[in-house]
């Protein structure tokens, strides 16, 4: 019996590692959806309490003001003109009970007066996640635009050596 | 033996969770693929015989009318004109035998006269699968354009409060 | 036991086909942030010693190649310049210690003069992994633009059909 208990012990181990990957994919998927049919309590609910999120032009700091930002006359304005925020394949590193996500995203808007869509912003970002009873919630989301300037490198080049993150 | 039996009946019934998800996300990746390479079977194959498509331009009932979506002129010129059909990463509900899928999605043609590609649509899609003994197969697709209107934002409202979907 | 151990092994095989697909998730999600932070390790570590990767422009051939390309005159103004490489979701066909992974790319640029970024290419990308010591690598990486030509119309037929495949 040790042998068996000690395959399903190891079995346990790596399915919750798959299983922690798919839960934070989901919550990656889930953040467009809250955001862009402006709803306040799905987005906030993705962080804790007192998560923050770093857009680079500004900084949210706990569930209120999430929901605020998304109550606001700003983003209300750009939903009621068509806009969509992509979130690219999450690039996933565990680490117990904390994980780090990083991906791209996009701001794709309706170009008033043409039949396309354009692109405002590109990005990346990066989450720091921590497991909670509630499932996986974000402490912190920092974004930096892909506009030449070094913060966005600097955040993907942390992205694949974890010893460049910032703490 | 009935501890241990007990561990392999949750490990077999988390997994399925787990090869659920990565089947329906292997459907979604392959769904540009299928009707950019203009192939109709492949397409239809994603379906159940009598699944329907809502394009919000079209409803296509049945793998007949899937097919001769793909075969069209309409969809024919476009690809011969350079165009890609991009599906985001997918927020996955599971309940048992049946699945609700929602991803973003959109329509980047080759811009004719220019060195770049434009976006030509960019919308929310929602699909309903039920699984099947050849695979999870697609019952329904919605798909509703982020322009502005209420349509797009509700399906997106609905991604994350199940009881705001339609059956 | 022997029905344990029975389980037991089916559990392991089919766990094992679940983190792979994650593995090579992991992996498509890296490129990204590899060469737009302009890291050329990270970029050649994701190919074999003497991988290929053919871009339809240029093939690069071994990781010598893929570190030059990224530290080369080209890339680097690219970068500074504001630019992503966008990889989208995987279609992935496991077989044994080989996978072939799919996926559309599109290359987007900060647009000087204007508030938007465009899309410079939108393409598919087909490539193959073999298991080693260090993890999935790629041996081969080919990308076809979408540009209404037939070479990527072939690769995209190729993904939904092995029988189409060229190796």
């Amino acid at each position: 019996m040790t042998d068996v208990n000690a395959r399903i012990d190891a079995l346990e181990r790596r399915l919750q590692d798959a299983e922690d990957r798919l839960a934070l994919l989901q919550i990656i998927a889930a953040y467009g959806p809250a955001v862009d049919s402006g709803t306040p309590e799905a987005t906030a609910q993705l962080w804790t309490e007192d998560g923050s999120y770093d857009t680079s032009i500004i900084e949210m700091r706990g569930r209120d003001e999430l929901r605020a930002m998304v109550l606001g006359e700003r983003h209300q304005g750009l939903i009621r003109g068509g806009a969509a925020h992509l979130q690219g394949i999450p690039h996933i590193d565990l680490d117990g009970d904390t994980a780090t996500v990083t991906h791209y995203s996009q701001l794709v808007q309706r170009d008033a007066g043409t039949d396309s869509f354009r692109i405002w912003r590109t990005g990346v970002n990066q989450w720091k996640f921590v497991r909670t009873p509630e499932g996986w919630k974000a402490t912190h989301r920092v974004n930096r635009q892909l506009d030449g300037t070094d913060p966005g490198r600097e955040l993907l080049a942390s992205t694949i050596d974890p010893a460049l993150r910032e703490d």
